[in-house]
C-alpha cells in the first residue's frame, strides 16, 4: 500500500473506534462539518483533520485520547478556535484528530461567598463572567474575544487581556484544574482553595503550556468582588516618557484601584478616525493614555479628579476627559478597541506582541522606531497597548514589498535589547515556533523539551505547537 | 573498607574539591560550625550533614551542585532555615551536603517605576521589604519569619503569610527566576516583565517544590503601590457563621481593599491573655474577626466604619474596636501574633495548617470539634487563621497520653471530606511527606514523580522531602 492509502485505512480504523464510543454527534468527518475546526481565526493555518471529535464528559475525552494514542494519531486540543497564533489548528497531513471542548460546556458551581466559579473546558468565557455576574461577583478575565473564547483555551494560553495591571494573568486566577493525560489518564485537582501547598502544584504545568502537555476538561477559578465606582480618563500626552510619569503618578494617587493603563500612538487614533466614525474626544496628540481605575470606595472620582489636575499642572497631560457615565467610558474604550479593524483596514499590518520591563517603554519605542526607519523605510508603528503590564502590541503597516519576516527580527531583536518578550500575551502556537528558538536562551529550550518528554514522551499532544522537533543555535 | 569507612573517605574527597573550589570561607565541617544549619527551626528533625557548603554566586552554586554529583553526594538547599515542615534540613547519614545561600544576599535592583525588585537567594526577605519600602513601594509577602526567611526560601516555599487574601501566595509574585538544575545547568529567566507567554513558564516548576527539583539563585519579584491609608478593626462575633457573614459584607463593602480577615477562636485569645500581658480591647466572645483593610482613597475609614455599623446591626458583630492609630492597630496584631507563643505555653500543641474552600470554613469547624470530642476527649482546639483564605492552623492542646498522630489523622480526615489540603502554607518538607501520598490522588503523585524523575533523575536535590521513595495506597 502506499504511504497515503495505509494513513487513510488507519484515519478509517481510528475514526470507528471513535464513533464507536462517542457516538455520531460526538465525531465529525465530513469536510463541511470539519471546515469552522480545520483552520484558525486569522486564517494563517488552514489545516485538514483525520477527525474533529467532540466528548460530551472528561471520561469520553480521556477515552478519545487513549484511542488516538494507540492509533499514533496526534491530538490537536480546541476550545473557541479564538488564538492568535495557531495554536489549536490542526497541521494538513490529514491525519490530526482535533479534539473540541465545546460540547463541555456547563458552568457547574459559583459560590458567591468563597469567590470561585467552577467550569468545564467548553464554557465560553462570556457564559462563565455571566454566571459570575449574575451571584453579584467578577471573574476578572476579559478580553475582546471573550464571546467566543472558551475557559479551557483561556487557561491553555494564560490569557491576559484589559485588566492584567490588577488582577494579573488567567495563571494566578485558577485556583483548580482537571487534566487528562497523553495516555488518558484523568487528574483530578479541582479543589476550590485559595492556598494550597501540600505537594507539587501540578495545574502549574498545564497552564499557558497551549496543550502541549495535556489537555485541561474542567477548572476552578478565582472570583472577585464587583467594584461599584468606576474612573475612566482619556489623556492626550505629548510622549511616552510623559506616559511613564503619568503611570508613577497613577500608582501613588489611586494604587491598586488602576484596572487598566493603556498606551496608544496618534497614528492609533489617526487609523481609527480614518475608518469609523468614531471621534476622539481630546486633541489631537503625539500619544494618549487610556486609564481606568475602579473601588469600592466612593472617593474614587475625587482622587481621579485630583490625579488628573496635578498631570495637567505638570505638563504631563496636555489634554483629557473623564466619563461622566457608563456610556461615555464605553466611547472611550470603543476607540481603543477599535484599533485592530482600523488597522486591517488601512492595509497590511506586521504584528508584534511584546513586552518589555514597564519603565523601558519610552527607550523600547524610540530604539524600534529607529530600527524600522533604517532597516525598513516607509513602514509606519502602530504601537498601542497595555503599558501597565509592559506589553505592547508593535505593528507595523507595511508595503506589500516589505519583507515581513525581516520586521520581525528586526522588533524582536530591540526586544531582546531591553530583555523583553516576543509574546506577552497571545502565546507561541505555531506562529512564532522558529522565533521563540532564537529569543530564548538553549538552557531554557532543553527545560522545555525535558518536560514535554516527560508528560507526552510519543509527542502525540499538539505536536509543533510551541516547541518544534528541531533545537536551533540562538 | 566498612560502609562508614568508605563514606568517610568519599566525605573527605568531596569536601576537599569543595573547598579548592569555594575557598575555606566557603565550605563548613566543624560541627559546631555546621550546627545551626543542621536542624530545622522546630528542632523536630536534628541532621548531621557531611558538610555545609556557602557559595557566594551562582557560578559557586553550580559547580558546588556539580561536585555533589559527581560524588553521588545528595544537596540540602537552604536559606534562612525558618520553615516549619524540616524540608531544609539534612537527615542524620551524614551524606548530605546543605547548601546555603545565605551569602548570595544582595539586593541587585529596586525599580519603583516599573515596580519590580531583583535580589539574590539569601537576601532576608525583611531586608528586600526595606529595599522596597525606601523607594516608595511594597513587597506585598508578611509572615512572622520574614527577619530571618530568605527569598530563596520565600519562593521555594511558596510562603504565604498575613496578604494573602489581597496580594495571594508568594508564586503570584515571582515575576523573573534564576536556577540552578540538578546537573549544574544555570537557567536565567531574570526577566523583569509582568507578562510573557513566550513558551513554557518553566520557573513555575521550582515555585513551591521545596527545592526538590532546583536551587533558587536570584528572583525579580513584583512591588505593589504602598497604600496610604489603613484601617484595622478587631470585632467580637458570636460564631463562624456570622464571621463568614461579615466577610461577604467586607467584600460588598470594601472589596479588594481587604488585606487581612483572621478567625481566632475564643480559646486563642484566652491563652493570650493567660500567657502574656496583652488585653483584648474588645467583650469575651466565642470568636473574633481581625479585619484589616487598605487604600489610597482617603474614604477608606468611613467605608470601614459604615461596614461595622451594619455588622452590629445585623447582630454578626457584638462589640468591636476599629484602631484610631499605627499604634492601636499594632495591639490588635500583637494579640493575634501572640498565640503561637501562649499555646506553646500552655502545653503540647499538635498543630495543623489546612484549607477548606472559605464557605465551608463553619462547617468544617464543627465537623472537626465533634470528631475532636469523640476521638480525642479532653483535647481542645485553638483554631485561628487566614479566613480569607480558607486557611485555619487548626492546632490542638492535646495531654501527654493523646496520640498525636492519630489527632492528625482524625483532623486531616475531616479536610477531606471538605475537599480541602493538609498544607496550606507550610508546605510538606519532611514532616507531611507520609500524610501526602494518604491525601492525594495517586494520579497527582504519580504525576509529581514524572517530572522529579525528569528534573533530577538522580534523586540528589533534596531527597526525602515533599515526595517519599516508596509511593503508598491512598
Amino acid at each position: 500500500m502506499s504511504q497515503e492509502m495505509t494513513r487513510d485505512a488507519t484515519n478509517h480504523d481510528l475514526v470507528a473506534r471513535l464513533s464507536a464510543r462517542l457516538g455520531p454527534a460526538g465525531v465529525l468527518t465530513q469536510e463541511a462539518d470539519m471546515a469552522p475546526y480545520a483552520v484558525d481565526w486569522r486564517r494563517l493555518f488552514p489545516g485538514r483533520p483525520a477527525c474533529v471529535v467532540r466528548p460530551a464528559s472528561t471520561a469520553e475525552v480521556a477515552d478519545a485520547v487513549r484511542l488516538c494514542r494507540a492509533a499514533g494519531a496526534a491530538m490537536v486540543p480546541q476550545g473557541g478556535n479564538t488564538g492568535l497564533a495557531g495554536g489549536a489548528a490542526p497541521d494538513a497531513s490529514g491525519t490530526q484528530v482535533v479534539v473540541s471542548l465545546a460540547r463541555m460546556n456547563a458552568v457547574r458551581a459559583v459560590d458567591p461567598v468563597g469567590l470561585t466559579l467552577t467550569a468545564e473546558a467548553g464554557c465560553v468565557l462570556g457564559t462563565a463572567q455571566a454566571a459570575a455576574e449574575a451571584a453579584g461577583r467578577l471573574l476578572p478575565v476579559s478580553f475582546a474575544a471573550e464571546g467566543s473564547a472558551m475557559l479551557g483555551g483561556v487557561i491553555a494560553t494564560n490569557a491576559g487581556g484589559l485588566n492584567v495591571v490588577r488582577y494579573g494573568m488567567t495563571r494566578g486566577l485558577v485556583l483548580g484544574l482537571e487534566v487528562v493525560l497523553a495516555d488518558g489518564t484523568v487528574v483530578d485537582g479541582l479543589r476550590a482553595l485559595r492556598k494550597d501547598n501540600a505537594g507539587y502544584d501540578w495545574k502549574q504545568w498545564f497552564i499557558g503550556t497551549e496543550g502541549t502537555l495535556g489537555l485541561v476538561t474542567a477548572a476552578v477559578m478565582r472570583l472577585a468582588a464587583r467594584p461599584r465606582h468606576v474612573a475612566t480618563a482619556l489623556l492626550a500626552v505629548p510622549d511616552p516618557d510623559a506616559a511613564l510619569r503619568l503611570f508613577t503618578l497613577a500608582q501613588e494617587e489611586l494604587g491598586d484601584c488602576i484596572q487598566a493603563f493603556e498606551l496608544i500612538s496618534g497614528l492609533s487614533l489617526d487609523l481609527v478616525g480614518r475608518h469609523s466614525t468614531l471621534t476622539r474626544p481630546v486633541e489631537p496628540a503625539p500619544w494618549y493614555v487610556l486609564l481606568e481605575a475602579a473601588s469600592s470606595l466612593p472617593a474614587l472620582r475625587e482622587a481621579a479628579e485630583g490625579m488628573l489636575g496635578t498631570a495637567f499642572e505638570r505638563g504631563d497631560a496636555l489634554d483629557g476627559v473623564l466619563a461622566e457615565s457608563g456610556q461615555q467610558a464605553a466611547g472611550l474604550w470603543a476607540l481603543r478597541e477599535g484599533i485592530t479593524e482600523a488597522e486591517a483596514k488601512e492595509g497590511r499590518g506586521v504584528k508584534h506582541d511584546v513586552s518589555v520591563p514597564i519603565t523601558a517603554i519610552p527607550a523600547f519605542l524610540e530604539a524600534a522606531g529607529r530600527a524600522l526607519a533604517e532597516g525598513a523605510p516607509g513602514a509606519r508603528a502602530n504601537a498601542f497597548g497595555h503599558m501597565g503590564d509592559g506589553n505592547i502590541h508593535y505593528n507595523v503597516l507595511a508595503a506589500p514589498d516589505h519583507d515581513g519576516d525581516a520586521i520581525n527580527r528586526l522588533v524582536h531583536g530591540v526586544v531582546d535589547r531591553f530583555g523583553g518578550s516576543i509574546s506577552a500575551e497571545h502565546g507561541i502556537g505555531q506562529y512564532r515556533v522558529a522565533e521563540l528558538l532564537r529569543h530564548r536562551r538553549p538552557e531554557e529550550i532543553a527545560l522545555a523539551r525535558r518536560i514535554k518528554a516527560a508528560l507526552d514522551p510519543d509527542g502525540l499532544l499538539n505536536p509543533g505547537k510551541v516547541l518544534s522537533g528541531q533545537i536551533l543555535p540562538r
